[in-house]
């Protein structure tokens, strides 16, 4: 079998601060950026591709990390790296120097997602599947080898998630089939960027409906008047059947979390997303006691499996949004997943960015499929951004994600985006900087 | 006024692995080190010295990252940086692209914490005096400005804050004089780490009693049958009226930690430190409920006050030991401590490291002096390793600090120290990686 010859990484920037797609109330000149890694082996035909998400300034600091994180992998036999997918992710997370600089958060973690990414995309393409279809044809034992459970076992121990899962699998086949034939539902967030106009709001909430959306998501808390019109508009063009959710991006203090979403109740809103801290596990729990009926949902900036899991624990979440590339990889995420079955809590990811929706759509799909059973109250985060740099980029139709069918995570990019976006030396960048060190 | 002309960083490893100095459960051959900022200025005179701490690989990422965010401070003028370090900080704390990759978490708060350390120092040596006394000369009004308490509002707001420091601040003066008589007291660590023999071990037990120390503190979590010997020397050597603490280092799962811990009861410790996962809020109170009267102490890894304000509310700490060098400087430190005067839990800093020592003594002063005004229950950590490096390193007489009287944090290195342990480049390291690459 081919071993591991080499770690590229990538610090790939585009330009989105520009238009202002993205902006919110605590985010307002993202560059959407990725620290991008490629596991590259002996045999050409064979790579893995990974990343992790940031908007700009830091990416730097991620691409060092994952080059760094990836080192260990360098000169190993595929083979066994790909049939112990849970192992190697422990061995590189537990690395005795780095872990200081978490534990499993922040700039390390971050990088860690992105390096395991690119290895769990390796075996989904040395197997010949999606990610999706490869977890979905892993025992229940061979997903929790692979899951991440440390400090989780107060809660969740290994026989019950193993139990958990088994309690679903006989009905795999039978929820792919459904998911082949009507896809994975989704909502769109291209509609209510902070930096748009009322009348750019309007048409995208009317194209979001046309299009076959049934939820429709705004940025809030920067202005409450502004919050008040901006609802009204897109309540309207919703009607009283559609789902409107509404984002703070965390620049609330909780009691002003509570007073500004009751300002908002008028307008129904399904879930209020980050309204304070991610790191606010009581205050998200003060919040949706207080907030009712309105949903908390968060997740985004959730920095690992232990802060989810006191999320589940205090009753503080409605709706769990994980992130593909914040989170551990897939075997942090699988672990969050399973946590949020046990507590019957919905995941609904967050996407967006450059490539979430590529990777979550295979977590969602997963999720339905062997974890949780089910759709209801699920809907997964589209955005229509940046896409066309992927070279098997997500497809959505009638307010779905397409099952993806080739091989893989979906995460390998175009060579000719990495030529032109990478920072500061690809040509957009060297054109826009003319010359000037960053 | 002289403007900010540089801002020199330095990634600086100390070999302590060889030694197994600082050897834990969880930490097994830590590489002390320090991401080191100098802050020049116009005036030859005028410098400001600040560090982050970790044990090695990703020092890199934290120097990367301090350059980045020391960045926004060259060409201001340091009469108006010093004169508003609250603005300040949160000026680079919300740097809007860097943000993501926390927030207020991992690397780059890591790095936040190295520039505004500096940058205190900085304001200490401009006024002429230690940082403990600088802090201790400002009103209640003046400190809550600088303190940040962004998400802690629902608990403790500015009004309540300045009440809090109001109430203190006749009696400052009278215990700065009895700290100057007395020193703050301390524990040493030096005895207990996990690669010493049990006839070392015994010997720096013994040592530590004769110098005057009341306290001991040992590392466990590896081994029960090596925890229970080990327990039982130090406490033959402490005596029945000596204070033995034990340290797991996050070593445990919660219903691990709470078995460990009764077995080890029977040699009456003070505290159980970092029983678990340092992000787990609940699981510290479900400990700390179940193994009580010894208490539990967390903190060295608390990565911001949202989590420190959690710990609090949930009751989970009985000793909070919080980080100068992981919180984002002094204007967070400043947070938790108000927020531990608040709930009325003891601060007993972490220290250890490379100059943490430094650094915390100058916290735990002003702690006694203008926020708690109690020393009960309160003792902080002294280790003794590499204060040779510092030009003004703490003093420790009869297991106490000695006050600081040095302008500034004491954050200042020795030349020498650079040049030989800067990596990878100082003498001592080329010398030892023989001009290969690390």
């Amino acid at each position: 079998m081919p071993r591991i010859t080499s770690v590229e990484t990538v610090d790939l920037r585009f330009p989105t601060s520009l238009t202002q797609d993205g902006s919110d109330a605590m985010n307002k000149d993202g560059d959407y950026s990725a620290a991008y890694v490629v596991l590259h082996t002996e045999d050409p035909a064979l790579s893995g591709f990974g990343f992790t998400f940031t908007i700009g300034r830091g990416n730097d600091l991620c691409v060092a990390a994952a080059a760094q994180r990836a080192r260990p992998l360098v000169g190993r036999d595929v083979a066994e790296l790909c049939d112990d997918l849970g192992g190697v992710y422990r061995e590189l997370q537990s690395d005795t120097q780095l872990r200081w600089l978490g534990p499993d958060k922040g700039v390390v973690h971050l990088a860690l997602a992105a390096v395991m990414n690119a290895l769990w995309d390796l075996a989904a393409r040395r197997a010949g599947v999606p990610l999706w279809r490869l977890l979905a044809e892993m025992s229940p034992e061979q997903l929790v080898d692979a899951a991440d459970l440390r400090y989780l076992t107060d809660v969740l121990d290994r026989d019950q998630a193993i139990t958990l899962l088994t309690a679903q699998e006989s009905g795999r086949r039978q929820r792919i089939a459904e998911l082949e034939s009507a896809g994975y539902p989704c909502y769109t967030t291209s509609a209510g960027w902070l930096g748009y106009s009322d009348a750019k709001l309007r048409r995208l909430c009317e194209e979001a409906v046309a299009a076959g959306y049934k939820h429709v998501k705004l940025k809030v808390g920067a202005d409450l008047d502004d919050d008040i019109r901006r609802c009204g508009i897109a309540r309207e063009v919703l009607g009283p059947d559609g789902h409107l959710m509404i984002d703070a991006n965390q620049v609330w203090e909780v009691h002003e979390a509570i007073e500004w979403v009751k300002a908002l109740a008028e307008f129904d809103p399904l879930w209020i997303e980050e309204p304070t801290s991610p790191d606010d596990i009581l205050g998200h729990a003060a919040i949706r006691k207080a907030v009712a009926p309105i949903g908390v949902a968060s997740g985004e900036h959730g920095m690992n499996r232990v802060l989810f899991k006191q999320m589940f624990q205090a009753g503080a979440l409605d709706y769990c949004q994980l992130d593909a590339a914040r989170l551990g990889s897939v075997n942090e995420v699988l672990a969050v997943y399973l946590l949020a079955a046990w507590f019957g809590v919905p995941v609904c990811p967050h996407a967006g960015g450059v490539g979430l929706c590529e990777l979550v759509q295979h977590l969602a799909i997963f999720d339905y499929v062997a974890i949780s059973g089910s759709l209801e109250r699920r809907v997964t985060e589209y955005v229509d951004h940046l896409h066309e740099h992927f070279v098997d980029p997500c497809v959505v139709r009638n307010g779905a994600y397409v099952l993806p069918a080739a091989p893989g995570y979906s995460a390998e990019m175009h060579r000719e985006s990495l030529a032109t976006y990478s920072y500061p030396d690809g040509s957009y960048w060297a054109a826009r900087l003319g010359g000037e060190l960053p």
